[in-house]
């Protein structure tokens, strides 16, 4: 049988969700922790295979097994044996056509920007950083230009897997409470470094040094190397997944609480 | 000369405000930064001795130098010696008669505490936990019974070396944002684990284990003995000191961005 989990996990503490040799992935410890409440080894799926020092405040994952337990021991049995820094909060037994990479119609991902002179301290890891004042207005212009269905390529890593860099960007949403900026982006998928290097261009018109127009002339150029650099995976939050009411999941998309 | 400097840490990263042989207080990561800048070793005074893994959003220290430097290097270039989990926000020159421990008028705690079946996995360190609901309206009329200058002894650890039990309490407040409560106390000084034994007394109350008149028959006894169990140190942050405005000291409290 299926089961689908609920997970947040804070970035800084692995090397990114995918399993690597070393054992530091997300999906490391994850298929480390399950396994021992399965009693057999397991191979886990991700809604968003977050990049290393991205963080997830809801995180879908699916695993296989034979093992019968009741939900309790997949949430808390889980937590005794994942390291201080991820929790699983839900489970689910899902129908066996569920996959949590294929079947999630949306992804949400919500970046949040420290904007002052000196440098995170206390949210040293949690936050990006810009160190001058960000016309926040011209910004949320420049991001309302990237909404829809358009070839991404001008934000896409050269390492991007993906099959085509065509995606919908349904929202692009910019906003500041203080000195915190947040950016917070829907889409059916992500190119790799989508999220960051949007935000790396949306910061060049915040900063004065693009106009806002720039961001849908770089958009239909789409040509990478006519963007701005891929912001810091610091302040990048993974907020969820969506997926069809048939398969009877909790709730799967979370807010970010650092506000 | 005399320099005050506002500052923010996570607690997490270092063994309690205060130096140690082993060099992990924050004390000795800012007397090692500021004597980097300085050119001479200095010493450190701070508003609040945070205990370990307590965190601070704007503690306030000052340190005597000769050394003529600009404002910035007191920040910007202290903070290049400082370990990424702490930061130095501001510096103001003050009078010799400033002492950044004797001249607080007022100090204010903040406690976050995550309510719900799991445990912390993305703010594991950055928040305390209790893992059944809590009854915010029981906890708020129980912290309103510690209000005004009483005999804290009932809340006071046994280490503590303050003269005098009697503090004057302020504020009390107890609020809650969805999984989040949250503990606002303000008051002249608090002693050693003050805020936490409070923090445990209001959770006895809000679990149902106590009514809430309890806190003011605790608070009557002035017997620790009679107490919760001291609460954890991860949700608590120290959001500032408050002084004479003479001073001309820049704002020196926060408000704790977890919510």
């Amino acid at each position: 049988m299926r089961i689908a989990l609920g997970v947040e996990y804070a970035g800084s503490a692995f090397c990114g969700f995918q399993s690597q040799p070393s054992r530091c992935g997300v999906q490391d410890a994850l298929e480390e922790a399950i396994g021992q409440i399965a009693g057999h080894s397991v191979g886990v799926v991700a809604a968003g295979r977050t990049d290393a020092g991205v963080h997830a405040v809801s995180q879908v994952v699916h695993f296989d097994t034979d093992a019968m337990r009741p939900d309790a021991a997949w949430v808390r049995g889980v937590n005794t044996h994942l390291p201080p820094s991820a929790a699983v909060l839900w489970s689910c037994l899902v129908a066996g056509e569920f996959h949590a990479r294929f079947a999630a119609a949306a992804r949400h991902y919500t970046y949040v920007l420290l904007m002052r002179p000196e440098r995170p301290g206390l949210f040293a890891g949690r936050v990006g950083w810009y160190h001058h004042q960000l016309d926040v207005g011209a910004m949320r212009d420049a991001a309302a230009a990237l909404v829809g269905t358009h070839d991404f390529s001008s934000f896409r890593a050269a390492e991007c897997q993906a099959k085509s860099p065509v995606k919908t960007l349904w929202r692009a949403d910019v906003s500041s409470d203080g000195a915190l900026v947040r950016f917070e982006l829907s889409a059916n998928a992500f190119l790799h470094h989508m999220v960051r290097n949007i935000v790396g261009a949306l910061v060049a018109v915040g900063s004065g040094k693009m106009p806002a127009r720039w961001a849908g002339d770089l958009l239909a150029a789409r040509d990478r190397t006519q963007g701005a650099p891929t912001f810091a995976p610091d302040g990048l939050y993974f907020a969820g997944a969506e997926y069809d009411t048939r398969f009877g999941l909790p709730p799967t998309v979370r807010k970010v609480a650092v506000s």
